[in-house]
């Protein structure tokens, strides 16, 4: 019997993940790059995405393969602005993109059923088809990896705003005068609470040559370098900085979803991205904050704050079974 | 023939405004009442509005009147956090409510179906059924007055959030360790763009003897105190320090503006409330802080920045005519 496929690409800041998806929600084979540099031409990174398409077609196709079946659609989840037409990233502040008119721009060199969507809506809508969120009427979707993704889930409709652009959480401002983003902005939430912030918090403790850091300095000469995971190692292993600084990234979270709770009331937020493998010691600290800074506390029922269950595969999941029911 | 109204009530922090409102959303005659303090127990707020609709209804009673009809419906809109049953006050920072069963306490009283939504959310029906906002799909309204009410009307339908308390805005951290807020938290945006944070402004600077408020401090002294609408006269009439001031508020409402479009993508703001009055002079200092924080500015569609059509009465015609489409 021969399956039904859809395959997911999941674009973030630092690598490209794509996967062969199944109508359960299941990768039955795995494809990565890292991400082009974005000093490079849009035309790089659909180089990148034709190359994970054809690799995982070719799987699919070979008739002695144990997944061997069908792929009737491309979905793609980018780190970016995506516009209401699901086909031009309109700005991606990590990537070269600017009105770029992807899915048209990929149509005929894939030859399949293309559908663009921002990765972190791709994200919602898996998590709420398998993950952490099913049967949810009101989902907010966090993912934390380079920078802070969001997707915003109504009734089981995602919400995409007026301009395709809503769920930019992580670009409005928490402090102001703060930390440049590279959006151009100052302050904005996801330089608090993002991968990038952590590694920056980091390095700086570490360039200070703070004692408390030590450890965490030889791990990081050890491994090489610096990295989100390296830290989140350190804190999952018992280093008291490295979960200090955990902590600092998940107070900054609880900042900012309780923002968002003020702002859209969710029954359910979602704790996602590369970040989020940190589990409790991220989302702990951010639950404290959150219940502190919500407005109403006390006299209010509470959203749920809750890991992600599709971890980093939700992106490309998403993108995949959003492909497939809107192409269908 | 009889005309057929709905009454409309409007809660707000200082004052409770009722009209007997018409089918096309004109108010056809007006009460007015203070806002008992909020020391008072939530028996008295009842109080009041039991003596507003029966002064209205006794206007539309009078068959020698010129607005002589049938009263179909009551609705009130109240500054507070009313629960997804548009039944209960859940939480009123500048009231007496806690978990409050307005509606049902007020039904037996009044003898009228009635439909209890936050004020801002009334407003936000206002101004898309019949003022600044009519036929936009992706609304967000915000009321600037003792502080900042928000209303999210999506594709005609108003979007009360999981637990019917969505579109808080105001208390949105816009500055951690900010000034304390009535509900409790610090930094909340309404402490930085509302009626409120343009008196304590005020304030502050005439007891900093600042020379530049000499001339805002003989304006009180002649005035009894210094308000709000004392402040909009002053820069209406050219005063520069009143003018900086509510500039100051605009570059406020601008920053929260522009979290708000990161958030929702509407495709346009309506800026209403008492606070409103002071028109382009708070409005265009909002629009260009709005421009220059908006992610992804000059890539993207910028959602329009307008002044309410219905000035302070959107909460009143909005409770009214959402209860004559709720009950009817």
């Amino acid at each position: 019997m021969s399956a039904s496929y859809a395959i997911g690409i999941d674009i973030g800041g630092t690598k490209v993940l794509g996967g062969l998806v199944d109508e359960g929600g299941r990768i039955v084979h795995r494809a990565r790059r890292d991400t082009p540099d974005r000093s490079k031409s849009p035309r790089v990174v659909e180089d990148t995405i034709v190359s994970v398409v054809d690799e995982l077609r070719a799987h699919a196709a070979d008739p002695g393969g144990h997944v061997s079946g069908e792929v009737s659609a491309v979905g793609i989840g980018a780190a970016g602005f995506v516009g209401a037409d699901m086909a031009t990233v309109v700005f991606a502040p990590h990537l070269s993109w600017r009105n770029e008119p992807l899915r048209d721009a990929l149509t005929h060199r894939v030859g399949l059923p293309i559908v663009v969507d921002n990765d972190a809506n791709a994200a919602a809508w898996a998590e709420w088809r398998f993950g952490a969120a099913r049967g949810e009427t009101h989902l907010v979707m966090i993912t934390l990896g380079t920078g802070i993704g969001g997707g915003l889930l109504i009734d089981g409709a995602l919400h995409r705003g007026k301009f395709g652009i809503a769920a930019e959480f992580g670009h409005m401002q928490v402090v102001p005068d703060g930390h440049r983003c590279e959006c151009g902005n100052r302050g904005c939430w996801e330089q608090y609470a993002s991968g990038n912030a952590l590694v920056r918090e980091a390095r700086s403790m570490i360039a200070a040559q703070s004692p408390v850091a030590a450890d965490l300095a030889v791990r990081a000469q050890e491994a090489g370098g610096l990295t989100g995971p390296l830290i989140t190692e350190a804190a999952k292993a018992g280093d008291p900085t490295a979960r200090e600084l955990l902590a600092e990234v998940g107070h900054w979270l609880g900042v900012g979803i309780a923002n968002i709770a003020a702002a859209l009331d969710p029954g359910r937020f979602v704790i996602g991205g590369g970040v989020s493998a940190a589990g409790e010691l991220l989302i702990e600290p951010a639950r404290d904050t959150f219940r502190r800074k919500l407005t109403g506390r006390g006299y209010r029922p509470e959203a749920l704050v809750v890991a992600a269950a599709l971890g980093n595969d939700a992106g490309l999941i998403g993108a995949a079974d959003l492909a497939r029911s809107t192409t269908r």
